[in-house]
């Protein structure tokens, strides 16, 4: 059955790519940044990163020629799965953060306001939650993968 | 350093659970029947329930007794993680799902147009994307894990 969150989760389905993204995200997007902020193996981390860059989630450039170094950047589709964090802090703060808060808070551009995201339809606006939707087969439900 | 994005995967951040939660959410809440649709082995499946019940995301009912079979159902924390289905389904259908088209639509039950969703700022209901934000400390920054 094709599906895309499946789909999705084939792109960033375990728990280091969206740390990875996170951390690029908020401008830590050199290796070795990375590697010392997520304390996750040089190995493991290389591994990622080449397949979010093939998955075209991330670019990598070179920033440094001797010795070679090189950053990641996120391209217009990472950014867009950068959306998916902002959710998924939503429901962290919500469920898990506890008395002490939440770790992080976000200010919004356009109205200069501490605020979280909220789920809207794109046709009428309103709120537009898990709960407040009927799923119909789509035009691609009998793709493969 | 405390973060909501490493608490919510600690809670799905392996790739069966979302799946599992896809599938709970869309109605397919028996073991057997999970087991079947999603392929997955019954050991695998077995522990993500008993950890998806055990985080609070599911609830288990016996809808039978002899022999013992059970369901699973979503918890109110559980059903506000669906939403994070719905913001994946969106980039997975921009994204990934090519000329096919998407493979699931969703009718908004306010307007009943098939819609998607947007994310919007709770304070001022305009667009507020990733790239729409700036990211400061919260009160919770210091917390462990």
């Amino acid at each position: 059955m094709a599906c895309s969150i499946a789909r999705t989760l084939d792109v960033i389905g375990e728990p280091w790519s969206p740390l990875v993204l996170r951390n690029v995200y908020i401008g830590i997007n050199r290796f070795d940044q990375l590697q010392q902020t997520l304390g996750i193996s040089r190995k493991v981390l290389a591994e990622r990163l080449k397949w979010l860059v093939e998955r075209g989630v991330l670019e990598r450039r070179e920033y440094s020629t001797k010795p070679p170094r090189h950053e990641y950047a996120l391209t217009p589709m990472g950014t867009e799965l950068c959306d998916l964090l902002l959710v998924m802090v939503r429901w962290g703060d919500r469920w898990l953060a506890g008395e002490a808060g939440p770790p992080v808070l976000y200010r919004h551009h356009a109205c200069g306001q501490i605020s979280h995201v909220e789920l809207t339809c794109s046709v009428c606006g309103e709120q537009m939650r898990a709960t407040d939707v009927d799923v119909l087969p789509g035009p691609g439900s009998l793709a493969t993968a």
